[in-house]
């Protein structure tokens, strides 16, 4: 068991104490380079670092939920890395520290990969007011997602004032994304319907803002026609969050155009989830379905590993594909070898 | 443990064949009343009726399979028992036998519930060639959803021809149900967009076919107008089944408009999976993915009953939603209670 120092640890908020061992100090100060070595803590997968993690991210936790949290996403060459370029440098001449927090758990797929351009946000990694992090590809969604939680929570307590999370718009990682912050932008390009037809099913389902990028010169009228497409997808789809319309905006990171529009609209929804009293539900309802992931993630890998269900799964999975045995009397035989009695 | 006489069952072959004590000759030969009460002894939660409803299961499965499943959708309101009964006769008219399976988790929400309205369906139901069951309402929706697969598989070895499994259009069901079916058709009513914006979020992308009800008198205009709008937002959809584009059709109860188009779409659907492979390839996922949620389901159950996590789960649970300890802590600390060493 690797969670001994989880389970003495104090659940009162006396739990919040820095202990001398953990960084929190330095990161709360502002520390990047403390920041960026609590990333690679809490991304380590070594018992001893992941207890001390787990006493580090206690630490700070009083200090995090003060950011906006915003979750990215859209399809290889819809231009995510300029937007982010462009937008993050427009919120940092704003005033504002942003933090690009990246999960590509899709690394071995071309072009999806969010780690292969070295170069890409190039000015805002320069940007002493900017702090870009990708998560390391290729481990589990759900190990990925975790530590991009994590790092959020790390970043908000060292004092970034806006989060940007953002995920490659392939595999299943929209999803886990979209239940990790505030609100969900899908980056789509202008383009006809076989470029709508390649957008991941369900991803619209989860926009709070849809943003139309490369809107200039030849593009223009193409991106205009992409915004009344969407537009009327959207319409088919119950607004995600009662009271809010998601709307369709064009931009250009070239000319820098709809950039304001886009943090217009993140300002105004979280101020609408704010009145409302939908943000601090929001964030309950996300650390608790944040609990139960990491249990059932636990669980299963438990059940997985255990002898017993090893030694039969195999066998009893091909009996159900085969059709030779009821799912039903699988799952029951496999839950008995687990936990007999 | 209920799972004794599943753990003793052989995996192979051999397990297919019946026990005196099991209903499943009659099944076989078309039994309705037997059918009946094998469908009351897979909803029964007595230890030893699970024990025999797997006995049953695992008898009749080598007769299973060779019915179109057909998951039916559509919101309260949308006309889906009226399409049902037209369609069902419809489909009797063409010398198939219908059973009709109905998912309903959401029997407390006015106006959605299935069970409610003990005269829908009238004439089908008095078919003997049609069997109509539904299910249980209130039931946690992983339970509804087990029991409606059991029963479709008990409908398929009685001889059925076609099994649509409705749901009423709220709740969490629909996925449940895409998940179980061959195809997957949602039943929209014509109306402007505020009718629209009430389809539940998602439902669209499991949409292997669209169909627009009451397309007759007054309302024949909006049914064109809708089919125009569900048309231009499935555009936007990457196709669920690889070389299948969800066409949207126009219907009437009453007159029995479009019930041909529905049912060549279905049987097109079929043969184009059928044909490729998928079809196979869909009810073997389908049969593995059971497996594991029905292992999700039961591992869940588990944890939670288990004396050591619920008695700390409450408080660590609060902690959590109140930001006092990280998700991942209190998940640790739970998962150590339930696995402890």
């Amino acid at each position: 068991m690797t969670d001994a120092s989880a389970l003495d640890r104090p659940t009162t908020p006396a739990a919040a104490t820095p202990t001398p061992t953990t960084p929190a100090p330095a990161i709360l100060a502002g520390d990047r380079r403390a920041l960026a070595k609590a990333i690679t803590l809490i991304e380590s997968s070594r018992p001893d670092h992941e207890a001390q993690a787990q006493a580090l991210l206690a630490d700070i936790l009083p200090h995090t939920g003060r950011a906006i949290r915003v979750g990215l996403s859209g399809a290889p060459g819809v231009g995510k890395s300029s937007f982010i370029e462009a937008f993050g440098k427009f919120l940092i001449e704003a005033g504002l520290k942003v933090a690009v927090l990246a999960i590509d758990p899709s690394s071995t797929r071309s072009g999806g990969s969010i780690l292969g351009d070295k170069t890409r946000m190039e000015q805002l990694s320069a940007d002493p007011r900017a702090f870009i992090r990708p998560s390391p590809s290729g481990g589990s969604l759900g190990g990925v997602a975790r530590r991009t939680r994590e790092a959020m929570l790390l970043t908000e307590a060292a004092g970034y004032d806006v989060v940007l999370v953002e995920t490659v718009g392939v595999g299943q990682s929209e999803t886990a994304v979209a239940d990790m912050v505030d609100m969900f932008v899908v980056l789509v390009s202008p383009g006809g319907g076989d470029e709508l037809q390649g957008i991941k099913r369900g991803i619209m389902e989860l926009a709070d803002l849809v943003v139309v990028t490369k809107a200039d010169g030849d593009l223009e009228p193409a991106a205009k026609r992409a915004q009344g497409e969407y537009r009327a997808g959207l319409h088919l789809m119950r607004p995600k969050t009662p009271g809010w319309t998601p709307h369709v905006l064009l931009t250009s990171s070239v000319s820098g155009r709809g950039l304001d529009n886009v943090w217009q609209q993140i300002g105004k929804h979280h101020d609408t989830l704010a009145a409302s009293g939908e943000l601090a539900r929001l964030r309950r309802a996300q650390a608790r379905a944040w609990m139960w992931t990491e249990i059932e993630d636990q669980l299963g890998r438990r059940f997985r590993a255990h002898p017993a269900v090893a030694s039969r799964l195999a066998e009893l999975e091909a009996a159900v594909t085969e059709g030779r045995m009821p799912p039903t009397a699988a799952a029951q035989a496999l839950i008995a070898a687990f936990e007999p009695g």
